[in-house]
């Protein structure tokens, strides 16, 4: 079995690997630390574990997780790049959940997260975790960077568009929902029951920390740097990211639905639906999938795509299990072929 | 008092009527019609109506509807445009709630709704009931189309951009977010809990009978046909509407927040959020309040603006109690004073 | 104008006292303290009372509170016990919706909140403040101990019967659950939407501080001590409680509906549903009302009552509202008439 | 591979029954039935099964279903006594998740849904399929009267105490909370988002169709007759059964935690929560896991027990796949180990 730590493990995105590493038939998390939780069982924080996961939660321990042959980071953003360092120079995988290596940038990564960047080296050796455009760079990576929920589901959603030069560079539009667990298991007014339920917004119209992700990662797929308006949205639901993406297309000599089929063709975690369609959020619900329905818009000019993700699963702890499975060489949908629970 | 006849009582508009008019000063409902429950009271269906309504449904009878001063169609289409030229010929002032006067071209309502339209004179009196665009028209017609709930929200969205020539005339995109209250009262899979709850999709990109009367209204206001992409999403949630409306500006000169805080100085039931905001749907709930925010995107290109009603309320029936008041030469806010539920 | 002032503004029972105040014809809030929102605008905190409240936070002064008529606290425990002796000396009415002058006996109230009690004169000449119980006292109080929002509905869902002698005094079950709005407007983990949505538990099996003041509500009712066990349940919804309540009947001579009509008949809050009912939260959401369903049992020896109330109305601010309209000798239902929201 | 059969796919039970199968290694589903969906695509329906099941409807047709090694009834009831007879005397092992063949009496079955039931032999010989009472009849039984949610929830709570002799056998309480997806996915206006969601009502007090099977259940396994009064009511949740049950103390010798425990020990699908816990309903969702806790009351008379389920699953396709693996000799859990959805 595989040795597998988690760093930072009181989260959702935390408690969402031991889920879907209780059903990994080649690894097993052996360390899940936790300043605060330290001496007390995980089932005790998250009782549908009970009878899944016997750990309980220890204070990190370089030495310690050093033993590991992964560790997964769960942390806020400024804690991996200070420990990814050192656990790499031992020969431990890292994938980092967090935001610290996902912008090659260190400059735009201080604009955006008001951090100096402590590991620049190894910031510059890692590699994105979307496995749809990065897999071979991840079999061989030692740092992964684990992608954002909204950047995934953004760039699956954008991905055929941008590689066969469909759609203009700029004026794309990507208007997100996301449930609410987006917001992490942290003790803030605004993610209230009675302030999140029965309601919805935008946030963050005037900037999101993803949106520099996002950038970064649709202008790759481009060659080209594309012009992009994000807004976030708060959606009344625990799991979901839904992106509704408009783009003026540029060659109409496409059939888009085919388009989106081949490219994705051999893709295990992305399926695209039945041409007309609209997926929902549930329907992904618990699973690794990003299902994508790519709609040409009544005015013939305009397309119009919708991806769901299940924004704990394909958007952090699924996707990152799914990169451990191409860094190790296993079958990369091992622990992740439950099918989603709907209703 | 004013005689108030509801045609069409056991739906959501129709409950909302009878909520409204049971703060209203000055009129009253003497009749409320449904075949299928004919006899029973509304509160046995609505008890939350228990204390505030008396009145039992009865079977619709032109004859005595033309007693009533106003007569109230919350009705499915096709029912008002059948029912509605007799009873304005006995002198009744009609308030339609339903889609039957709301597009001025016959044949337009016949692509979108497969009817043909049998009252085409009156059709061609009809006033549309948005007081912010057509008051003082609303205030001496014999017949108000309500306008949907769609509608309401993106128009008054986009009203003071395009009145001031702001934006350009193609490329505006309407995401727009509704809870599920906007599909009635119906016994339909789709609106089940178990269906649309903890979920979110888009459904009718490829087409939805808001757009038509979308488009025929941003041009009216603008004085030019408006290129507007318009993707409806279903909320899991009861009341509100959320429209996220993006524009390209091409006016570069203009204060936006003080653009939109201007031309909705005088009005009673638009409020300008404050600069930066984000308005949630709960904070109109149950109000008949139409709260705008005004963001310049970062690309400082694109304008964004955020717009949210209760469906129910400012999209449907407290928008036809405004609209009843002005016809009336009541105060425009009679009944519609209640602050909104939050939480 | 009565001129009112509200102790601790920033919290859902806070905003509940504005949201009824903005209704009121004869009262007006004049001032509203909140040390940590010290200069803000309330409706900066609560956007829902834009256009209904002008008022900004201060911070609390005896003097400056003094000069209002009355006084609200809606604090947590500890705070008006300290606050209101000193305003009681200067000739203010106090309505305190917290706990501190719900139990008469001061041991009792530090047993259950571990503090001892500051105003023992005070707490000895409050009223306790259920106006279908104690409607004359109201009106000459000077402090008046706002009941739980537990406490109310099962009160009233028990008096017909206690006051009938129709139940056995021991065996009593209360079966309670309660929307999250109940657990305050505070950044706790497990008032979460992600923690608290999409899910159900009973909590406090082993003692919750309602049942103190249940229990010597009951006895005083029935002039003996009842033997009651209570379980609290948190409900995945905003507002509302539902109180299944079961206990023996001793007499078995009674026509239970008309015993709950009989006693309520003349009760403009309390809505005896008609027989054979069983009572929605959302048929009182956002009013101040309590429906009451009686059951007689298939076994024919139980009684099963049903009571709902909006917890954040009925089992608090609108009953802090009934309350000061009888203490300012006006009419019990001011500013309490809007029908409920639904749905 | 085992071949499944599934009568009746179209409902919640018959789309759970697919996502179990899914992971079950040792049985496939071969056969899928609806006569309304005759043709269409299992994953067309729910497409969250897409990629998990490639079949179709058919219209049930006897003679195929009896190739079949097992055949499974997700129909409302009324199907399964008519069809079952000849499959069984086919050689089919018959599981009926409906009520057809869960009361002995068929004249008790007849008062309670109105049918004369049409294959009283085979009900003669029908099993209870309730594991934790009797696995060893299950395991050699041609039918398998698979249990209702609610009494799922009620029996397993009440086990242990019934067993030890340790409650009173009159007087006790079972208080139980489902969500909606109880009601089925039938298009029916009670089930609806915007009647069902933020809100909470008991219904069926003077009578519900779980009634006698708790009944009969708990006195087979008290050996005797147990008074009880039970009161559903409905959750704004999916999935989930809450039973509080409360009873009257006749032993009181016993370690009431170590009584659970000990006689539920070898039990893989029933958890005895720490003492003092409340479990959640959402801690068991998507799991067929029934978590039970129990409470000694403050009264220290009265015995508290806190029972829940997910009710598509250990309260019906879950527990139905658990026969389904003792009928065929198969290791219990087979398909059933996935940890739980949370949150």
């Amino acid at each position: 079995m595989i040795k597998v730590g988690i760093v930072g493990g009181t989260g959702y995105t935390g408690a969402e690997l031991l889920r879907l590493f209780a059903q990994h038939p080649q690894a097993e998390v052996v360390m899940l630390t936790s300043r605060k939780e330290n001496g007390h069982r995980a089932d005790a924080l998250f009782p549908h574990l009970r009878g899944h996961c016997d750990l309980a939660f220890t204070t990190p321990d370089p030495a310690e997780l050093a033993n590991c042959d992964a560790v997964f980071f769960a942390t806020p953003h400024g804690t991996a790049m200070q420990m990814a360092p050192d656990l790499v120079a031992r020969g431990v995988r890292v994938i980092d959940l967090s935001a610290d290596f996902r912008l090659r940038d260190p400059v735009v990564f201080k604009d955006w997260y008001k951090l100096e960047h402590t590991a620049p080296d190894l910031l510059a050796e890692a590699v994105y975790g979307l496995p749809e455009v990065h897999r071979e760079a991840i079999r061989k990576a030692r740092v992964v960077a684990n992608p954002g929920c909204y950047p995934t589901s953004v760039q699956l959603g954008l991905l055929p568009l941008l590689e066969a030069g469909a759609i203009e560079f700029d004026g794309v539009i990507a208007d997100c929902k996301s449930g609410v667990s987006g917001a992490g298991r942290e003790a803030k007014i605004g993610s209230l029951f009675c302030e999140a339920s029965d309601s919805f917004k935008a946030y963050g119209v005037q900037g999101h920390r993803h949106l520099p992700e996002i950038l970064q990662g649709v202008a790759d797929i481009a060659g080209h740097p594309v012009g992009l308006n994000f807004v976030p949205h708060l959606l009344p639901l625990v799991r979901g990211i839904h992106a509704t993406l408009y783009a003026r297309l540029k060659r109409h000599d496409l059939d888009l639905q085919r388009l989106y089929e081949d490219r994705y063709a051999g893709e295990p975690f992305v399926d695209v639906a039945p041409a007309g369609d609209h997926p929902e959020t549930r329907g992904v619900r618990g699973a690794n999938t990003c299902r994508v329905a790519v709609h040409l818009a009544p005015d013939r000019r305009t397309v119009i795509v919708l991806s769901v993700i299940d924004n704990l699963v394909k958007g952090a702890s699924g996707q990152a299990v799914q990169n451990f499975n191409l860094m190790f060489g296993l079958d990369e949908c091992l622990g992740l072929r439950a099918p989603p629970l709907t209703p």
